[in-house]
């Protein structure tokens, strides 16, 4: 079994943003990248980008592989797992970024026992998608989550940390179904809350005034920046979080509904709307500063 | 009467970030510009940073300028419109930058006629306020909205038009109603989301688990920068505009619940969802597109 990093075959499937990304971060200090992609012609794109040793369309080359990273959308991974997992070499470790993890680590664990497996999500990206947005050093910086299960050996669980760390990332060790609650609330939440606001301005626009997009600036722009993002990609996240994500917009609704009601009875009761915007003002703030 | 800008004698009441900033490019351009502050520690901050020619606490200075400048937040725009508009010199133009229109341009209206006034709002900021935020440039490439009243003469609206166009902004002409209802779709509306959405995460957090603020990335930092904004500076918006934020907040609800159902519903026909996120995604980047 390999000591470490500098010694493994990683073979990495799906050369988009995250998977492109890796391998820029991994190629050259680990033994061998091999990118496994869909189609052809990203196989050439691959290596002219330089993200990876090899590429190839051929999915059976994970059996090849020390390190198998599943770098595909959350419902792909789970076709993957099923497909792929069996086939790898024993010993050899099965890690997949998806960003929800109850479903995927579920799947995890009914791979056969001579594969390890860990969940991961690195909690990076932007709203442009594929390998021309893909970039080295991307998850410098960012919170890798890490969700081992009770069949993950010390061993798969230290190269996973390995991993995160030398790519410069945090590593956060979260059981799934904590995970997928937390990203929820930071995550899929914010997302549909941009694409409402995003309606909002659209339904005003159509019944009103086009102008309306004329005046929206910077605030609007960062408020939705997220509602541009890979609408296949968040469709998985939403399908495979569904019940989380429910609930995550009954709630915000009912906040919504608070700040409606303390802006209601404003004249009457104004500082009841104001420490409420300046508590999350200041906890905006500290959590910013805490960023740093 | 001054025939144009460089003619003037600007008095800027308010030398925060809006005003210093106006004050930085005006400065040089004008015959003179002049800072009215509440706090005499203000006037030596304002000559130290270099953004006035000179600067005074005393408000009867604006019986000198040929353009007064109102630059504070609604609420205290309403009470100086009130305080200081009729002891402007014959002739003089009153212009405010709040952040609401129909409330402002009726108390203009109420003023004497010797004044000329017309209402505008620059649509741009950020969540740092105060005179060490601002910047010569901040209104560069941003819309300027301006509310010529009925007694606006062409002359006035002249002046304001080459005013806004000399810092660089793109002035929009719109009544006060129509401009309310707009502000409110593309700033009032994602303050308050933003607001929610802090709120979900701290009790998140608080009533199950802090470490959603360790997994909170680049997302929730944009969705959500507009919740650390001057709260005070928001207050008097939310207040001045408070029948179309409330209208606005039932709207966005609306929304939301359309996306919980049909998130309720993605089993059976996830084409419903894939569509509305899709024509959202597809919206917010030709808006970003046509900025450019």
């Amino acid at each position: 079994m390999p000591a470490a990093l500098a010694d493994l075959h990683v073979a990495i499937v799906g050369l988009g943003l995250m998977g492109a990304s890796l391998g820029y971060d991994l190629r050259g200090h680990c033994r061998r990248v091999t990118g496994i992609v869909r189609r052809a012609a990203a196989t050439e794109e691959a290596l002219a980008a330089g993200c990876v040793d090899d590429a190839t369309t051929d999915v059976t080359a994970v059996a090849e592989a020390d390190l198998v990273v599943l770098a595909t959308p959350v419902l792909t991974i789970l076709r993957q797992i099923a497909e792929l997992g069996p086939a790898l070499k024993p010993g050899a470790i099965l890690l997949d970024m998806g960003s929800t993890k109850v479903m995927i680590c579920q799947a995890l664990t009914e791979l056969p026992d001579h594969v390890q497996v860990i969940g991961g999500h690195p909690m990076c990206g932007k709203e442009q998608a594929g390998i021309a947005a893909a970039e080295a050093g991307l998850y410098r910086g960012c919170t890798f989550v890490l969700s081992p299960l009770p069949r993950t050996s010390e061993h798969t669980l230290a190269l996973a940390l390995e991993l995160v760390q030398f790519i410069g990332a945090r590593p956060l060790v979260l059981d799934p179904a904590r995970h997928d609650r937390l990203a929820a609330a930071i995550s899929h939440l914010p997302y549909l809350a941009a694409i409402a606001q995003v309606m909002h301005a659209d339904r005003t626009a159509t019944e009103f005034d086009p102008l309306v997009w004329d005046m929206a600036a910077s605030g609007f722009r960062d408020s939705t920046r997220v509602a541009a993002s890979d609408v296949a990609m968040l469709m998985d996240i939403l399908v495979s979080n569904r019940t989380e994500v429910m609930d995550g917009i009954a709630q915000l609704r009912q906040h919504l509904q608070a700040l409606h009601d303390l802006l209601d009875d404003v004249q009457t009761r104004p500082d009841d709307l104001r420490h409420v915007l300046e508590a999350a003002a200041q906890r905006r703030r500290q959590w910013e500063s805490a960023r740093r």
